[in-house]
């Protein structure tokens, strides 16, 4: 026999791994991660040997409660982890042959690290969406529910982040509502092509063994048999779909982490953070910064990049399994925990914003936030819309020049632009006035935000029923 | 009145645009391909103002008749585009008011460029999915056609670009051919996303004249009106998910590519690819290069590259539009290009493809390709499978020393290794025996790839007529 | 003799190429602008030819004489440009042999397409790299003299966008100014490696013609040839290190860009931009959007995915040209044209900025900006810097509950959080005191800003010498 | 005092951090491998105070002798980390003052967390940076020593992986080599920029206490001490550009890998990889696998997507320091030790890599290679170029028909494409004479890559002393 007795594919080989590539690589110090769930497809396997005559039903169990005790080592801390056996497969199947002996190594019958490693990740991944889809659940509630609360709180809507028009803080928290929904559909779409199953694929080309895939699908509850075993151990997909998905996410939060930082800036000063969620300054005591929204903006960057580590990884590899396809698990992991971490500080942070609500509504006053209104008042008194624009253009510079807001001026002045404008204008000019007149499914006015609020929460509840 | 007639938004402004800025920052060059959709949405929106009675009817008719000019002027050449004017949508409207007056100008009444151009080009990315669908749909034909063809041709697999078993190169092409059903999948979904209608969100928050979305929405075929307009006119998300999508389907299309050159090497000629599909080189007169799959391979830089150029662009932006949106569409624009372009060149040249069998079959004859096979031997002979795996090693070892591949061993040379081996196991080394023993859902065998091939053409079938 | 007339490879091909595959895998549109270098390199490749007596004197001034007719076609839009003719390069040999007959042919005497278009990029990229390091040196300019006249401008520094401590104006623009100088020293170090010669390489292993490579190098203002030719036609290094180049300076640019839509909201109000650098909006009237920035801060995604396209193109590529560098030009062409168009916006913005010092000046007030000063204070008067800012934590703490910045305190008030604070404490919290005892090499003091702008000018000066 | 004991910044505060929060935002856990180099500048720091009299000598070396104690804690695994002190900096400090006691808090003088990290990240860079460059040098001499034994080797030479002219295959190993260098280059230019010292830039202004910054950056082996203090704490260009030219790096590293894959592939067979740089397969007795190269070519994708991480961390970051800026350490950190595994893994395996050099060298008699050789002949009959271009392709069409190569064709086989062929032009048709006809600098002839190797050889010898 072979001097490589820790090894799973010895003997072929004349002289032993060299020590630094032994470790270069190993996976097991990313990959025992993946522990419960390759016990979990192990057990799965096994079974189905059992059910098609490959095991008899006292190997089948003998193996069962082997890798129970190897779990409940792992979960101990005495688990005696092993970069000699490279990863985590060959750990665990190390460590139950010497619990059990050669039934051990019936266990490998029929399969190959190449579909383990593919059906251990997807089992994986699909718990860690599903804890995901709860986080973004919550994410949602919070947001609906404080744009309920905050539909008549009006603040400055910016285009350019040039004062725009009025709008209702609980309308602007809808529209992050809205960008973390879509994230939620595309979870779930994400999901659909995670659940199938590689285990069946052996190798590459399938097995001899008179194996039953739909069996090991059922008990895993995969809802297929991956169609094609070439594909089933070389596709990487799911984890370039998801870490896709989870760039959106965190663009998503990036944009509200920039409004965040923005709002809690001296200069806005729309809102206030519990000190909880800030933290201070080593050096400049009156500090008191944002940092959650900050490290969440930062995390954007981590998350775009492993999706381009993943595009790359597989850019050009042929057919089937590479071993380019281990430095698939890092990034995925870490896009996991990120997505994790991220979705938790946002939905614990968002119901304990407070809006500073006369500092949002001083700030719409300012900056002829009424102007559109002013505009449209003209068209319906009858002026063409283009036109209508320049006359207002025209007494906003002229308010420019005089430091008058619009709704600041006489009669007399405002007519000096237009003849059509008549005393009922001032009630055009308010903020409450403005908000409200826009009043259509998917604007601003408080009925709609609350209306709007309803649908989403009807929405978020179908989804949960649709699971 | 200002000087800046052609401007859309002078009257505030004591100064013409510098020159150079003009240029800078005008979308004209790139979005006039938008012209027809912007038209489209156009209609719409003077049909749904006539609608509720905010245009008359007279009004919806010479718009609805000056737009159908201003796109036959655009179709013929005869448009006068113009930098001045910025974008497409100030063109047309420009124009249009030239031909009708200012019932023109009373288009715009009730929207805004920032709703309109969201609306733009969602209809016209909604026709362009429509066409890539198209064109998925007949790459996999032509693969599982192919397939079905090639079910019993016995080529090498790889792994680690090492020969690993023999498989069908039939199998191969399905596995192609999943990967390229999971980008079907990808597409259709995104799609629902696409299919939302901004207009009506106005700037940002929605206008005050009594608009009714829904009829908007049925006129354009939206499936519904977005539910949030600050929202509506800053999401990229169906940008960015497209190009997710396209990124994807490139590096699938890569993986085919890397393949399809190192079959055309000399030292695989796998196959042969038509003269029409290949150029050659103006120095060295023998050349014949497989440049479509290469180009194809090139490529996929190109659109990971638009991905991560349309993230960064939505990173940290605060709602709702910001002037950095005018970068959404080259990269989004030239995917679609590169996406249709590469789709067609291989829908073209895969049912072309001509397998040299005969150097397949060789190929898979080298390399103790049914090492496997003689390992899963031993196991029925009730060998544990990691000391089969151990014993083949070692046969392998023999064989590399003595140039001779397992199935040109003498019963006695392989008994060196085992006494369980006998005279049954040539049966077992064979090239046919190996591929048709694997025999399951998945697997290799010929009659699995048969089968697979019909689920496929079902699966095909059965998504179009979802549509 | 073959009917590919048009082509240069056709000899060995049975057939023409698919009409769509044609046009698929044609550069023409796009390398076009590559002609003027692609001349010049054939003038210096003719001459060299000359000076080993592979053409004789006559037949190089028919191809020089000829090749000038061509370039005065390009430049007045005669030139018949064809995308049979694939390129640039066969477009014009095929143009030269018509004017000049079979001479025309024997320009391409050792040399290859693959050599050829690697050094007409290199010529190309050379002398754009050589115009935009004059837009920087520009732009360079601009922020020191602005810097200089702004360096006793107060305004607050931020950290996590809260207020930290009053900086001047003048050394918030030699921040930028450092960005830029750093880049500038890349962009010089990049030039080094462009300006390495691979003419000679011909296909990828030299010629058998008796070429003097050193010749053609001093004739094009290379700085030597390329040491290997399977390197030099297949290196596409000197792509990415600019567009890596490109990446951190608009990485920079979208900082600037940044902070300027801050400044210029109606929040921050530090600065105010001329009319001509931004643009309005077509629906409200009152907006004055700073387009510039925005857009600027856009491309920054732009390119960094053109970086990245350049990075995948290149990976796993077997030497030496493969099809796949095709794809290297319009990213790029596009990184050349964006950092151009950028450079040139910042340029020619940068000196019209117009700070309101008075708006600077009140933020800086607010926000207990001076608190470090305070503690500093406290430690000089012998307390521990951590206790020290424990102590004025809490006057922050007071000060928030109360409504006072620290300066508005009472001695009293302030004495009952340390009793070390005397009476001179109130020279310490005005904000010139502040920022005038920040005096040493890089702080913010005034005379340390006039200094470091004086240090910038110098150093600017200096570059341009060594050129 | 405040309950917060354990924070630098409780006082302001009115609730302690909320607990994930905590652990969310903490840096400990990966900045502490910066502990030696945060000690190393807090030692130069401690010693500048105490040369400016801000510290006395007795205080000075009470604090240098209490980090050292700490650093022997860190090293022996004693010390106590805590993630509620946040970072390294803060549990280090921490445990001087526990045990040095209120000196302690005094080390901080004139600093902030802001100045420190920045300066402590360029120390260590610096080191790791001189660590990479000795292992590029011991990789570019590997290659170059190898291929100056391999200088009569014949190969195919490949563009388009199709066989295209003979090269020898130390010519192929210094294009390697090459692109090495180039990032050796960009390595000694990166080093330049990180070489610069942000300490004293205090949190962002700079600091009132007389820091002497030319003291501090001669203790610690800067250049020079940053010219200003908003960009020093704010500037992240060094990590983009040393990420950048890891990029290029391994980008190089997956080209060669590429090569190597495809070279022990059984239908390249060009060279033997040793056993102990590969691995087997669990389940294919017979694999030997090329993890190594895989490997490399794998984390191609790592690398890239940190670089893509960092440029999108810093996109938009208005000055100065923000909390987005802690996530610049994990992708630096994971780069340097790609970087370092990689170059090492190949430092190590190039030497050791077993040409089969007849297989090479069969490989080079098929597929025409000499086609260029011939054309070239022609030439010197006095045909021009591009037509004996076309008589070598019809010889080239006929070969392939008949199934010979040109060197295996009679001279009145030859004769019927151009009479201008005559009995001489064997000669040309050997692979030697092809090889040894490239006989010009850059070329592939035998004493071109000697010669090649000798110049690699002075060109890294005048770079360690440069140094």
């Amino acid at each position: 026999m072979s001097q490589h007795t820790n090894q799973s594919w010895g003997g072929r080989f004349s002289e032993p791994t060299d020590a630094f590539v032994e470790q270069f690589t190993a996976s097991v110090n990313f990959d025992r991660r993946l522990y419960h769930h390759d016990i979990r497809g192990s057990i799965a396997h096994a079974t189905m040997l059992a059910r098609v005559d490959v095991l008899t039903l006292d190997e089948r169990d003998a193996i069962i409660q082997g890798l129970s005790e190897v779990e409940r080592e792992i979960e101990t801390g005495e688990f005696p982890w092993s970069v000699a056996l490279e990863d985590v497969h060959m750990n665990i199947e190390a460590r139950l042959t010497e619990k059990i002996g050669i039934t051990g190594k019936k266990l490998h019958t029929g399969r190959s690290r190449n579909d383990q490693v593919a059906t251990d990740i997807r089992l994986y991944l699909r718990d860690e969406i599903d804890a995901i889809d709860a986080e973004i659940a919550r994410l949602r509630r919070a947001l609906i529910e404080l744009a309920d609360a905050e539909a008549e709180t009006i603040m400055p809507g910016f285009t350019h982040l040039q004062t725009a028009q009025p709008v209702t803080f609980g309308h602007h928290l809808l529209a992050w509502q809205e960008m973390v929904a879509r994230d939620h559909q595309r979870l779930r779409d994400c999901r659909k092509r995670v659940n199938v199953m590689p285990l069946g694929a052996a190798a590459l080309a399938g097995t001899t063994y008179p194996i039953d895939r739909h069996v090991s699908a059922e008990l895993l509850g995969f809802e297929r048999p991956a169609e094609n075993s070439l594909d089933a151990v070389s596709d990487r997909d799911f984890a370039i779909e998801f870490t896709a998905f989870a760039s959106l996410l965190l663009m998503h939060l990036s944009r509200m982490s920039e409004e965040l930082v923005l709002w809690t800036s001296a200069q806005f000063a729309f809102i206030e953070l519990p000190d909880r969620f800030c933290t201070g300054s080593s050096i400049m005591p009156q500090k008191k910064n944002p940092d959650v929204p900050e490290l969440v903006r930062g995390k954007t960057g981590r998350v775009y990049g492993h999706l381009m580590s993943l595009l790359t990884l597989m850019k050009s590899q042929p057919l089937a399994y590479n071993k380019d396809n281990q430095e698939d698990k890092e990034p995925l992991f870490d896009t996991l925990d990120t997505v994790k971490g991220c979705l938790r500080a946002f939905a614990d942070m968002i119901p304990s914003i407070e809006a500073k609500a006369d500092n949002m509504f001083d700030a719409a006053r300012r900056g002829f936030s009424t102007a559109t209104d002013l505009a449209d008042y003209l068209v319906r008194k009858g002026v063409a819309f283009r036109d209508a624009h320049e006359i207002v253009g025209q007494s906003v510079a002229y308010g420019l020049e005089q430091g008058k807001d619009l709704s600041e001026m006489s009669l007399d002045e405002l007519k000096r632009f237009s003849t059509s404008i008549e005393d009922d204008v001032f009630a055009v000019l308010t903020l409450e006035g403005s908000v409200a007149a826009r009043n259509h499914i998917g604007a601003t006015a408080p009925d709609q935000v609350r209306a709007a609020a309803q649908r989403a929460r009807d929405a978020l509840a179908a989804l949960g029923e649709g699971r």
